[in-house]
């Protein structure tokens, strides 16, 4: 299948035009770009069967200006005022832009939706509140004139978290609500506003000497690929994990205490980490995504920021199996967890060795000379942290356990490579969406009995379409299981094939003994499938408690999390719900 | 103070006869006791200022046989009959004894109603289900029949979670349903009965090999105090804590799914340890102390058996206060956790030194001579366990913490002393109570930075009161705090007095910032103080959850976690609710 050489296109370079479509779906910093490499480039032309001229001319790319005549705020203006009269005038918005920006995420589907300029339901009126006791105003006007309230963290969610299929207002919680509130050193813990963004809320811990006159400084432990767009209240709600969550936990583990704006009064939980007070409220807010109330603040265990201590590592295992092995008798050692682990399958490592520069050098050949297999060998990065002789006991019972699995030893230059891209990938959507490149993720949690049959169904899933990729790696370990996050790649430029390919993924993970989720939570996208997954009596539950915080249904209602709808709603899981007709 | 040498009572060292009240409230084995040293004995003496007279004649011993004329069972016979019919003849009993003996906890509230003949409210009749099927049509017969349910597991409770304050039926779930249904070496899990006892559940980790044909050998990883007289269900639905939870975690996190009968069905959680569908369900049963449903089920994280890996050790520090703040840095030091950490604030020192034999050794002489003063000094007792090499750093971490805290080595004699006596304690209690003293525990969870002003404020009200003996411990461990146990221990015969005593510790709680219960639950006797600790928003959270589950309020109803009555139901917090009015 040896190509001739075709020149790359040119990628586009410019930071999109204010007020376009573009600037709305666009990944991340308007300025960042990260281009395919021509490694990237070969292979797409290759995999995907695809003409040269494909690639003469790129198409959708939402240069359009946002304009929606057909599509003006509905929400009475006695309301607005009210709003307005709350949060002051500078804080609210009608404008066409926003309403549309604040009402989306970055599902493949919006972001196709969007370069299609197809428009779904968005926001009526776009608030930014200044303060808990904004939120709460609103919440109490909101709850007493029915109307529906939608809440814009960082805005990261991948899966119609943001949509407001009621329409009604849309709550930015990080414009104003961004704030250290807290920093306790002697519980080590950090009280933060909700709408508090990563790296700010990083920095902030990684400079606590100076800021705020701590004896040691700090970090945040949760680094999830949407670090730089996403908020600690947003990882929270939607029970995020970020890349280094085996050592740090999940935003579940990280998590203390909450306060929360509901329908029906504020929540404040104690910040204990242990108590026998009967269940859990804390718990039960957690991974609520905005259908039981606003989280406002939360209170979060820190860490010492020692990347002194670090040990990074990387090793080719002969097959993914030996390297799963490897993983589990490492996640089961009880020597304690490493940050980063994340191997990958036969086809990811093929991908990850061009991704990361490895192909070609003199590492990838000895890979080669030493038998590891491509398309067979598996690619296991590592990196432990912690306490400096924690991090060195971890690294040293890894390095036995791989070596008894047969793995060759890669040095730390791969997690390097990958560190620096960490948070990149997802702006290479931009180049591969105008030439109707679909890359997209869903993911899973899996027990280690259940890993292998559900690596292997979800990939002849995904593999019976042609000339479509399907790169695999599991990425949080805990000592019953992991998570399996999948990436598809492929050209596929209809809606409507793409939300058909996708209700299959969901199907064969349900039917094989996976989770619907394990990291980017439910929303809209995947609720369809919540009670078939978790039974009517276990979703039962959460419809109680909905009912119970949000008597009136105004908490992003709509579908969310599957909670305010009934499953006959859905006739036979039809592929989209017209939640408008709900 | 010096006392003259009076020789000791002759503590009762007789099997209760079969059929007695002292049956039912001598805890533990029939056959085994433990009976006060010559030191503690002069210390009773002298602390609590009795004259010889006092020690002449035990008193309320409950010799009597259990015979309740005026305490029929009031359940209808054809309800007696048709429960009969599910679980078989075999199955059910009217008689007064086990209708007293399934209806009690050891609860020093309820051992003093036992020795004095008051006769608290009883079951109707009990039952021992034979497996899920049995549980499943009892509630459902129950239910359609608004007949209460309450649940035995072990029988361990201290805070009156037996008791049937509606009357009705008992489940007593250690009788049958107690086997090991799968160890799941892969997953490193085991799913076991609910009414599985510690002991046997341990036996048959430890023994796994032969048992299940395992590779390795288990262990549980969790063991309170009542490990031998309570079930892995009871561990969780009451948010147990073991002795070694700072290593292994609470039963909260040990726990990975359940299965629960419930009036509105069952429930089976997925055994994923992350997922990101929503609150779980799964937190939501955890700690629901059997007014939500029945745990017939858990699969649970099991741990590597190798007591060959432990590193016991024992430190002496000057104060109270430089043992936490050794105990903090360990905790914060994020080189993993030690199994047991204990440390001993300066009153509980004391009796510690005596309990374990070291004072008067050449231990307690060193401790004296290097200026560890009595009364001021604290014993930190620890053990670190896990991967060898784990194990090993963790222990070089604690010693280099403590040497900078000025604390001298112990070596591990202290822990195996106290080790050896871990289950054995509550065996005292008998002797004491023959003589109307009484020696009784209670629970907080508490943060670092509030930790010190709580036990002060503790120790204040109870030190109050002449004559009483004040112990503290701290003794399960977190990032962001620990708890405190406290001990207190007097002559004080009256019912009355003590629980206005106790009223006081829970005030005393509530108003300085901890938890109402760190492991021992909700029940009935901390119930009343629910809404003030939690708010009613939170409160109310539960309640929904109840009326939910239980809409015909048969699970545990009358009190039990405060989900079934209203506050103004206690006419400001009386110390004493009479539950039958409600």
């Amino acid at each position: 299948m040896a190509n001739k050489k075709l020149t790359m296109p040119v990628w586009n370079n410019q930071a999109p035009e204010p007020g376009t479509y573009r600037s709305i779906f666009k990944w991340g910093d308007p300025e960042e770009f990260k281009h395919p490499s021509e490694q990237l480039f070969d292979l797409i032309r290759s995999e995907f069967n695809l003409p040269d001229s494909h690639f003469e001319k790129p198409e959708n790319e939402g240069f359009d200006l946002v304009e929606l005549p057909d599509h003006p705020s509905l929400l009475d203006r006695k309301h607005v005022e009210a709003i307005e009269n709350i949060v002051g005038e500078e804080n609210i918005s009608l404008s066409d832009y926003d309403r549309l920006n604040y009402s989306s995420g970055y599902a493949m589907e919006e972001i196709m939706e969007m370069r299609s300029g197809e428009i779904h339901e968005i926001s009526d009126l776009v608030v930014h509140p200044r303060h808990t006791d904004d939120v709460r105003a609103v919440v109490r006007y909101c709850n007493e004139n029915k109307i529906p309230i939608y809440v814009f963290g960082g805005g990261s969610s991948v899966n119609f978290g943001l949509r407001p299929t009621k329409g009604g207002i849309t709550l930015v919680m990080c414009t104003h609500m961004n704030k250290v509130i807290e920093l306790n050193e002697m519980d080590k813990t950090c009280t933060v506003q909700a709408g508090m963004m990563g790296p700010a809320y990083e920095s902030a811990l990684n400079n606590a000497k100076e800021l705020f006159g701590t004896k040691k400084n700090y970090c945040c432990g949760h680094y999830p690929q949407s670090f730089e767009y996403s908020t600690v209240g947003g990882w929270i709600v939607t029970l995020g994990a970020g890349q280094q969550s085996s050592y740090y936990g999940d935003a579940y583990d990280i998590v203390l205490g909450m306060e929360f704006v509901t329908p029906v009064g504020d929540i404040k939980t104690h910040n204990f980490r242990a108590t026998a007070t009967g269940p859990k409220v804390n718990d039960i807010l957690k991974g609520s995504e905005g259908t039981y109330g606003i989280c406002v603040e939360v209170t979060c265990k820190i860490f010492y920021h020692q990347p002194e201590n670090y040990v990074p590592m990387g090793f080719m295992f002969k097959t993914f199996e030996e390297g799963i092995a490897a993983a589990r008798e490492i996640s089961q050692g009880e020597f304690g967890f490493p940050g980063v682990m994340r191997i990958s399958d036969g086809e990811e490592t093929s991908m990850g060795l061009k991704l990361y520069g490895i192909e070609g050098t003199w590492m990838g050949t000895a890979i080669d000379l030493f038998g590891y297999k491509s398309g067979e060998r598996s690619l296991f990065l590592m990196q432990a942290e912690g306490e400096k002789g924690f991090a060195r006991n971890v690294a040293k019972n890894i390095r036995k356990i791989c070596r008894k699995h047969g793995a060759m030893y890669l040095t730390g230059y791969p997690i390097k490579k990958w560190e620096h891209g960490r948070y990149r990938d997802p702006y290479l959507r931009e180049d591969l969406g105008d030439y109707g490149l679909i890359i997209d993720t869903f993911e899973t949690s899996v027990s280690w009995s259940n890993l292998h049959n559900l690596h292997q169904k979800l990939r002849e899933y995904i593999k019976q379409r042609p000339h479509t990729m399907a790169m695999s790696h599991a990425s949080h370990f805990y000592s019953e299981g992991t998570n399996l996050y999948i990436i598809f790649f492929t050209h596929m430029d209809k809606l409507e094939e793409y939300r058909r390919f996708q209700k299959g993924i969901f199907e064969t993970i349900v039917a094989n003994g996976g989770s619907l989720s394990h990291h980017h939570g439910v929303g809209r996208m995947i609720a369809p499938w919540m009670e078939e997954h978790l039974g009517k009596v276990q979703l039962d539950v959460l419809k109680t408690l909905k009912r119970h915080f949000d008597p009136n249904n105004i908490m992003n209602p709509g579908g969310q999390m599957g909670v305010d709808y009934e499953a006959s709603d859905l006739k036979d899981h039809e592929w989209r719900i017209d939640w408008k007709k709900m």
